[in-house]
């Protein structure tokens, strides 16, 4: 099947602009594989001459066997008052190996000559002999012509000339770049239906997010006959970050009914984009349309319950389609619609009585300040303790947290957990980098003598908030945390207006959590 | 100056449907303040029928002397087969006693057989009967058309009829919403003129983020005539999120060319984003387009270098507009003139190589996790450390904090605190409702025997944030502490992975100042 759009992941490239982000060569290879598998139709790997990191790379991912995805190797244009041939950047491009060569040239006067510092001419030739070198090395060449936005804006005739020029030379892609993104939708529009007015070459467009327009602005070049889209899974890249290929392809398909990947694959968008972020070190963003975890989460009272007489009320696509899901959001405000569907997929019964005593309980925890609506990993505990035939996997006895500031010693910080697990009591302690760090481990520690299957369950993320704050270290602190055993992650709640307690109820409802569903996969 | 487009700032209600955001209502009040000074035209403060606490706002914002905005209380059209008298959400409305209500309504015939469960005539009638008598009240009418781009994509007819039936019952602008946030920028724009096409009242728009695309169609709106725009403030909100008004706004103003905010109010942009990130406790975004951290940071090498050059090159605006400022990701250091300027104001020297000591110290304990931003307290009591003959007012030796969980007792927690003032040592302790507020007590009952002038010195706020959360409970803690002391009110900071040490520093900060500026009045 021949795509409608072509997709151009620049994720490996672009996307390590991001601030934060440093990928190891390991990390860019095992990128790519996802990529290939997800289906995207090209692979920016790097730009062989800037790092030794990325020509790495390139020679590792020749042994890949990627199935899909052809790799591109990223340059730029020849230097001025030079020959092809005596040019080390495109020596090192043709170096790389890879079936694709993207040349990046200036579109905009006066980049031209005040950054390259040469003539207008001069410019158009650099872009000429380099594309022609490239497909004389019979190369596919992708054409990137940088600030092609701002060039046409200032001088539209000389910006459609080094178009014409990469076109001339045989490239077989000219892609307008919006390289500050400082361009709207409609503008982008214009231009290219303007270019392709005058030329026959496939269009594509590369955005970024500067003015917030990313996404509609690669979608407005679609709609105007582009036909290959640039962008990075979760838009990361340089400042506020490249065009969003989670948002764009199912944009493309979904909404505007392009055919670019098979939707068997599209299903697989959410866990690529949670793969990304895994690699890049960076928590999951969760209000990222269709792939984030608040993406499809209904909390407003009015929209949870239309949405139980109507999903197509408050969602756009039926989540399963980019592998997201739907869900309900628990606080105070909820009604019993939304305990019955949580408690139907845990297979409990949650019904008349139980789901009474459930909401009464939810509502006075409230008020004391725990929050569930971010917190499925204590509301389904909750559940659970709910059923008359529950068991407790283990029962809190005392325990004793101590930091301890010692002149000469520094600081000191050891607790003691004393549990119960059936009839078996555990007495045990441990130190830790602060208080709440410490009780984790002794009450860890403490349960795996029992639970050994505990080991691979990680504390994932830790937040603390002050609740009116202002009545100064006597306020409820509302303790959240994240755990993570292997695949699954929940999260818990405590509030109190001790620290300590708080954490310990949310680290207690967590590896309780965890000891309920241990058997389950 | 009669703006070009009316900025509805719906923060405090929609927004406040994103997951983990829980106002308070005097975190409201606080947002209403800073978004009336910053200039926006209306403020949505809420639903008043839906909760005690949005209620007590309305009630309340009437004494806080508001400058520009005005306030409007957002409800639904009436019950079916009711008359607006004997409606009590109409009533409720009426009683929160603001000078705008904005009213929402069915625009989709699907919503209103299948939700609504009426007729559509009956739906019809419903608008038109709510807005007349809001009209009759004398209040300006907001009409929010939910759902509208969906509902006129099924059947124009029918949506075109419940904007008719609110204009001609006296509404004062008409807001298409495309609640879902599944409509596309062109779509927005072929409504938007079909709509003014037929109906003189103003137009306004508001829009979601599911796609992608929620600030080109609100752009796209206002390009086909929209003279009023809904969104929020970091683009907050249900699911994905609102349309971004930092985004918004300086793109209408600075890429549109309309006027919607003096100049000056503009380039208090990102002071606001960070602001009410800070109320809902949310780490500000560092990649938010124009107000982001990262919006104007440089990390490419060859932007850097082109930057160097020309500062247009890889920069959409001059950050200073919208109050940002551009980096270069390498390390950033403060100005000395800064330093000089707060030494100054103390009367103390901070010249030369004091400064460049008290750079470095800033440096290091930022780089450890503290943040002197707002913590001017901790600045000076620095300050004051590098004279050469400074002396501290005390002087910490040891302290143990306990927190007991014991069977039948509860939770138990004591601090223990030695400290040297002078010549003399003393040693004491007091228990708390966490260990943050024994340690404190403790501190103080140590103080108070040899400064009683402590005594109105009140710790006001104490706030805890988690850097790096996902190192969970080994990350490193944050704590800001606000202490008032009559008029005078200021902020210290501590930073550690243990959240008592971290404490500690801020708390001891804090007294320190104190110490310095009791007899300064």
């Amino acid at each position: 099947m021949t795509p409608d759009v072509f997709i151009y992941d620049t994720t490996l490239r672009d996307g390590s602009q991001r601030e934060g982000i440093s990928y190891s060569v390991e990390d860019k290879l095992k990128l790519a594989q996802q990529l290939d598998a997800f289906g995207v139709h090209y692979i920016e790997g790097g730009w062989p001459g800037s790092n030794p990191k990325d020509a790495a790379f390139f020679e590792r991912v020749k042994s890949l066997g990627l199935k899909h995805a052809k790799i591109a190797a990223f340059g730029s244009t020849l230097r001025k008052n030079t020959e092809p041939q005596d040019d080390t950047n495109l020596q090192t491009l043709l170096a790389a190996g890879t079936p694709v060569i993207t040349l990046f040239g200036k579109s905009w006067d006066l980049q031209v000559t005040d950054v390259l510092v040469t003539t207008l001419e001069e410019n158009l030739a650099m872009i000429q002999k380099s594309v022609a070198f490239m497909k004389a090395h019979g190369r596919e060449v992708v054409y990137d012509a940088e600030h092609f936005f701002d060039g046409y804006r200032a001088n539209p005739g000389y910006a459609l000339a080094t178009l014409r020029a990469a076109a001339e030379a045989g490239a077989d892609v000219l892609v307008l770049c919006d390289t500050n993104g400082g361009t709207l939708p409609w503008e982008i529009e214009d231009a290219i239906r303007a270019v392709r007015a005058e030329l026959s070459t496939p269009i594509g467009i590369h955005t970024h997010e500067d003015s917030g327009c990313a996404v509609a602005n690669a979608l407005a070049a679609v709609r105007a006959g582009a036909v290959h889209v640039q962008g990075t899974i979760n838009g990361y890249g340089e400042r506020v970050g490249n065009a969003n290929l989670c948002s764009i392809i199912p944009d493309l398909q979904l909404r505007m009914g392009k055919s670019v990947l098979p939707p068997a694959n599209l299903a697989r968008l959410t866990e690529l984009s949670r793969y990304v972020a895994e690699v890049a070190n960076l928590p999951p963003e969760k209000h990222l349309p269709y792939v984030g975890s608040s993406a499809f989460a209904h909390k407003g009272g009015v929209h949870a319950a239309a949405m139980l007489r109507n999903p197509a009320s408050y969602q756009i696509i039926d989540p399963a389609l980019v592998g997201n899901q739907r869900r309900t959001v628990i606080s105070e405000l909820s009604g019993r619609g939304n305990l019955l569907e949580r408690s139907q997929k845990l297979g409990l019964d949650c019904s008349g009585e139980q789901a009474g005593e459930m909401l009464n309980q939810i509502k006075e925890l409230e008020a004391q300040g725990f929050s569930f609506e971010s917190a499925e990993g204590s509301v389904d505990v909750m559940m659970h303790r709910l059923q008359p035939t529950y068991e407790p996997p283990f029962e809190l006895i005392d325990f004793v947290v101590m930091v301890e500031h010692r002149q000469g010693r520094g600081i000191l910080t050891d607790a003691m957990v004393k549990v119960r697990v059936g009839e078996q009591v555990i007495h045990t302690a441990a130190e830790g980098m602060g208080p709440v760090s410490a009780l984790d481990t002794a009450l860890r520690k403490a349960l795996r003598e029992v639970y050994p299957d505990l080991d691979p369950v990680r504390l994932d993320d830790y937040k603390v908030r002050i609740l009116d704050s202002e009545t100064g270290t006597d306020a409820v602190v509302r303790v959240l945390i994240d755990t993570k055993d292997g695949a699954r992650r929940w999260s818990t709640v405590g509030a109190s207006p001790n620290i300590i307690e708080a954490s310990w109820r949310a680290m207690s409802d967590s590896l309780e959590y965890a000891l309920l569903n241990l058997n389950k996969n």
